[in-house]
């Protein structure tokens, strides 16, 4: 194989083979296809872009790239359930064990944050003593006895995609429909789940704010998921505004609990059942929508999502104490209130800015070996639709960095557009995508 | 400044500013910008363009990375010659002397052969003694007397180019007329002319085989020229089949002397007479196009030029001796005709195919540190238009490398295309462009 020519042929408008894009990874694992030939490869990906033959066959490349976990000893599906992300999007801590109490077999793997989006591993780390790292067979075990692990992609899953992300980072490829498909789902497949629910996000704090974009992603990351053997779905859903009212990591683990006991608030419960009853479904457990929702109704009512959540958290070696007692997570040490700048309604959120102000909190990473604080974190007490008066607290911002409070207030006032018209919220879960068409939602 | 801004400016199809494409060079220099970073900006070059405001820029920018040579103590402008290259193209050591020979300053930089075409440096190595690295002061000296000097562009000229080149060979981004453009002007520009003529080929031995994309090329090379505030003119000419009968080192100086005395090769006479003319009237000496042509008859006539080039070769510490006996060159030891394969008319060589066979010969290069053959090359005695009898001699191949002859024999048999009826010949000198518009040849 010759570097140069599979280059010049995605260059030129091509279409790759599998065969060719299997020697292609393989020759960037061995040294023999350079960074530079890979960065200009990914560039012309960017602008040529990819079928989804190419766009699996890539995925598939990357996922052999390193460890595979076989959950085969687990003989019922195993769903797991992938977000592209956004500011307080805690959805996986109430959907995860909300599931697995339905009886389906949820080994969630998650991510650390970076940039102005959070992730669910800085969130667990919250949890004292939580552990997202296991043994396969403590896992296995797991899964098995409770049916519900969190944990974090190791080191040894799909390591091309972590060369490649850091390459990507550096050379403005991130945002390709093609690549961002691959990055994700080769993580996903060799974590060994059979099927996978996406929510992918549109609105001002999603990583692809046009709906049209966003429609896109969607597609790309179902066809090629199920190109590669998967069962796959997709749910449009709302990030126009933080989800919920607290962005951060410890209070987003107690607005989760919450979520599971009381169904507030009202967004983050929603969106999480609706991504609850499309794991449902894919699990072949039930086949009616109206049932799943009955049965995630139930679990909720007769307390065995909470229950499960506390297993799982004890499970791990975390203390599930904080289940009932929220004053046991980390507190923070300072707080501020964030103050409305003039009456009016609320009528956007620059959610994206928002979650850049966070990272200056401390709630998130610009560099991912940059130090989070974990009690640091927004709690919004106005969102979008709500009348607020000038002078009257918004919102607070809390945890240790207090030198920076000043400037994070100022930042999260400037994300607000307050108005007279009261307006339109975003639809919450707008639509979802089977493989084949986009459905709008009805339940919700 | 951010490279992943200037990356992504670029890859959106933005316009960067001048400003911003030194800010890009300098930190590549530095190495802050690095060579993934550069890949994948080259890439998205490539793909998306660049405006002659931004390959001005750029070329700026290359120029300034190393030396630049000040030949300000020569008063009269100074012309030089770029050509895009092909095989058998001797052109540059008939031009220099003829030019000079007419009161024209020609301080010309001539680079080694790389793959299919060759280089200027190359032939020169055959005259026995013949010194293409001088000091700046004997550089300026010679200057002064005999009005021509032919050098090597040395390691200090546009070093960015040259790690850029070499990033772009590895990454497919070499095919860009931006890049290629802002390659070869650089080091045009840091060599200390005032005014340059691009013989920019067509044809099947061409780098630009198409003459759309050879024009834009010659357009895109004259208009960042006028943009850098040098003087500039293209002609576009033939590369359909070897220029003259010889190709390779010592038998194309010895063809290019034979010209200066004989006027043969008709066609390497008429391309080089046309550049010359150029030559002459961007330098200002005459007004008059009939009038520069009639000049270089005169000192072709009165010896003038062949005298040019004797001096020059003795000032350059070469053996002169050589422009009288031809066998003072470097011979080839073996030698064996190409015969051709059947009867008929030959109506196309693919010179492409002739070019690299001649590589394996011993002509040139693969890589840049490949040895070569001063002494090997090909006399052809048949050329398009010409009639052929089967099993009757076409050419003649010859060197050192006895064990290559019979691949490379078969190559250039395979190039031609034997077929019965007479074909009408590329137009050897098609037109030229003055920077606003295409003019055609009259005078050839």
């Amino acid at each position: 194989m010759i570097p140069y020519q599979l280059i010049a042929k995605k260059r030129d408008g091509g279409e790759l083979t599998p065969a060719e894009i299997e020697q292609l990874i393989t020759a960037y694992l061995r040294g023999e296809f350079t960074e530079e030939q890979m960065a200009a490869f990914l560039m012309a990906v960017y602008l040529r872009g990819m079928s989804t033959t190419e766009t699996a066959a890539l995925t598939r490349a990357m996922t052999m790239s390193g460890d595979i976990w076989n959950l085969s000893p687990i003989p019922e599906p195993k769903i797991d359930k992938h977000s592209t992300g956004g500011v307080g999007d805690k959805v996986s801590l109430v959907l995860a064990p909300w599931v697995a109490a339905c009886g389906v077999v949820v080994p969630m793997m998650s991510g650390r944050g970076l940039g102005h989006t959070g992730g669910t591993l800085d969130k667990l780390a919250a949890i004292p003593g939580f552990r997202t790292s296991l043994t396969k067979r403590r896992v296995i075990s797991q899964l098995k006895k409770i049916g519900v692990t969190m944990l974090a992609a190791t080191e040894n899953i799909a390591p091309a995609d972590r060369r490649m992300y850091a390459l990507r980072d550096a050379t403005g490829t991130v945002e390709s429909i093609p690549l961002i498909t691959a990055s994700i789902l080769s993580k996903k497949l060799a974590a060994g789940a059979n099927g996978f629910v996406f929510d992918v996000k549109y609105g001002s704090g999603a990583f692809m704010p046009e709906i049209k974009r966003a429609k896109l992603l969607a597609e790309s990351l179902v066809k090629s998921a199920r190109k590669s053997g998967k069962k796959a779905v997709a749910v449009l859903t709302a990030m126009d505004q933080p989800t919920g009212c607290a962005a951060g990591n410890a209070c987003e683990i107690h607005e989760a609990i919450e979520c599971l006991r009381s169904r507030k608030p009202d967004d983050l419960y929603r969106i999480t059942r609706a991504l609850a009853v499309e794991m449902i479904v894919l699990s072949g457990l039930v086949r009616s929508r109206q049932v799943a929702a009955r049965q995630l109704e139930r679990v909720i009512d007769n307390g065995a999502a909470l229950e499960k959540l506390c297993r799982m958290i004890d499970a791990q070696g975390g203390d599930s104490r904080v289940v009932d007692d929220p004053r046991r997570l980390p507190q923070a040490k300072f707080n501020r209130f964030v103050l409305a700048p003039r009456t009016g309604y609320i009528q956007r959120i620059d959610t994206r800015r928002v979650g850049w102000a966070l990272v200056e909190l401390g709630v998130g990473r610009k560099k991912p070996d940059d130090d989070i604080d974990l009690t640091a974190g927004l709690l919004l007490s106005k969102k979008i639709g709500d009348r607020v008066k000038k002078g009257e607290p918004v919102g607070k911002i809390m945890g240790r960095r207090r030198r920076t409070f000043a400037v994070v207030a100022g930042e999260v006032t400037a994300s607000l557009t307050i108005g007279a018209q009261k307006i339109k919220l975003l639809k919450l879960i707008h639509s979802r995508f089977d493989g084949r068409k986009w459905v709008p939602q009805t339940i919700s």
